[in-house]
């Protein structure tokens, strides 16, 4: 009864996230006028009369985007909105509903999902956001949470990944890397205590570290900060899978290229230490690693004594006329091709 | 390193998908205007300007909602989109827009993720719906969709469980029952093949109930009908659960209770055949069996001449004042309580 499918076998491995999306959507039509922009950016865009909504869904697999031995399920819930929101903040939107999908299996308890609910719920409160709605259901192994985001914008102030333009400042919200190191320490903690259940973890003093990749806050004191401003930032992206990843997003969809300068590159120095510890170059942390949920973004060079005057907001480099060339100036001054090795969700761990 | 909580354990279960779900979403708050109505339908309601969006999600688990043994992708991903489709039309609304969430494991190939996406494409070109976004990830296990549907209505429209009086007419498009016996029909064969390797499904003469199993259609044409003939149902709902299941939330979300007449069921001949088979009461099939997506809903007895114009659509009884008490009317005229046996996705199967 099942098909014996005499197809050739392609590894979705080797397309990668951005390859697969592309090779099922590609030429995708459009049957609805309410549809303005589709697949290709943080969050589609959907016009209904004057008012612009935003939409985004976001997948968290146990075992591929968190694991249960050191991520609270409170903490899982309330990432799990943030992400979303930070989608919205991404188009320059603000985030409004949410709904939840569910699978669970019977080893997690009525307790259990009150937990994640209860994360969920904080960060519905911290952002101002409404779940509405939701599916749960059983699954055969593990945890996966789907959350689908409905934000808003007015139609001038939505910001494409597309309108970078040669000349751009890139600028960059609060520091790079602290959560991907936190996760390289929980990690460590984790394989030690496997080594010995009775060791105790020792994470004193790695609390920001740790916020930053249990318990992410998306930027919309940014949003809020640029608009007060009057900027708006020719493209924006939020960085989930890393700097280098994101601003190769950025150039291909605007058709530019960019230079970044590594002393620009903000880092947190609990960071920098963990970085000595595992023998990693801060900068390479800072570029390939995910889930930073800052924003990138690029602004006009009549806009650099505003943005000067926003609080935890860098400019690392600017967008140059060279499509699609990304590149990194060290601190010795080498030039240094920028390419995507962050996190993709596709390469199993 | 991981929480050794000393709380209670309460099963999920335990409390079943409704209980569940109560449970979690409980007095949560609104933050935004927009919000007009959140859990508890089958779709949210948002107001954007004049606007009412409609917002649902589903997800499909593999080895709960689906089989891949007897499941081609290609229906999968059709039936992905129809059920969420019907969930908008179960509001008196036309789905519009929706975004896709896939977890995948290695086991899938990119021409398989084609094979499914070449449904999706079919149900979006069928219903007229805008693929607009999406996530894709990989999976430990196992391929899980989650689907989320944005539709649009007219204020006036717009049909919740709620709106059913004591006296209108409870009414059912299509036929029931049919897409469980496909089902049953489906495990049967699989069953006779695991035993018996060179046997031969036998399926012939049944493509009716295997489509009404494998490829749903949402009654849109329904909805239309009912706009063109001037008829705004005071209640509506989708039949995914089993006829028993929806009619008790639409007699509890209304405060009224319902008389159903056995004689009145909609059944197709060849359902009725395979229940002999199976040594399966029709009716009781048509009560408890899922997945029909035929649309369930009450009418005013005013519109009774103009319900009778509309084709492929059935009475089956009434409302009555006895609030939450659903009977079915037997054929030897004996008056039996209903309860809801219907599918649960939360017990594992």
């Amino acid at each position: 009864m099942t098909t014996g499918h005499d197809v050739p076998r392609t590894e979705i491995s080797s397309l990668g996230e951005f390859g697969l999306i592309e090779r099922l959507t590609s030429g995708l039509p459009v049957y609805n006028e309410s549809t303005l922009r589709a697949v290709g950016d943080d969050a589609a865009v959907l016009g209904f009369g004057e008012q612009r909504i935003l939409l985004s869904v976001d997948l968290l697999v146990e075992g591929v985007h968190f694991d249960l031995t050191y991520t609270p399920l409170r903490h899982l819930g309330y990432k799990a909105i943030a992400v979303n929101v930070s989608d919205i903040a991404a188009m320059n939107g603000k985030a409004t509903q949410i709904v939840v999908g569910l699978a669970v299996s019977n080893r997690f308890s009525v307790e259990a999902l009150e937990e994640l609910y209860a994360g969920i719920r904080l960060a519905c409160e911290r952002y101002k956001v409404d779940l509405v709605g939701g599916d749960t259901t059983s699954s055969t192994s593990g945890l996966v949470l789907s959350v689908t985001v409905i934000g808003q914008a007015a139609e001038a102030d939505i910001t494409y990944r597309s309108g970078a333009r040669a000349g751009d400042l890139l600028c960059v919200s609060g520091d790079l890397g602290a959560a991907y190191m936190g996760l390289l320490l929980l990690e460590r903690e984790k394989a030690e205590f496997k080594a010995n259940p009775n060791m105790q973890p020792d994470l004193e003093g790695y609390d920001y570290v740790l916020q930053r990749q249990l318990k992410p806050e998306p930027r919309t004191d940014i949003v809020e900060a640029l608009r007060h401003s009057g900027i708006t930032p020719t493209s924006m992206i939020d960085i989930s899978d890393g700097l280098a990843s994101e601003t190769l997003h950025l150039c291909k969809a605007s058709s530019v290229g960019c230079r970044i300068y590594e002393n620009k590159l903000p880092l947190d120095h609990t960071m920098i230490s963990l970085c000595q510890d595992f023998k990693l170059v801060p900068a390479v942390a800072a570029l390939n690693g995910g889930e930073d949920y800052e924003l990138l973004f690029t602004i006009k060079q009549e806009d650099y004594q505003k943005i000067l005057a926003i609080k935890d907001v860098s400019i690392i480099g600017h967008m140059t006329a060279e499509s699609g060339q990304a590149h990194l100036i060290t601190n010795d001054e080498q030039l240094i091709p920028i390419t995507a090795q962050g996190w993709d969700a596709l390469k199993m761990r």
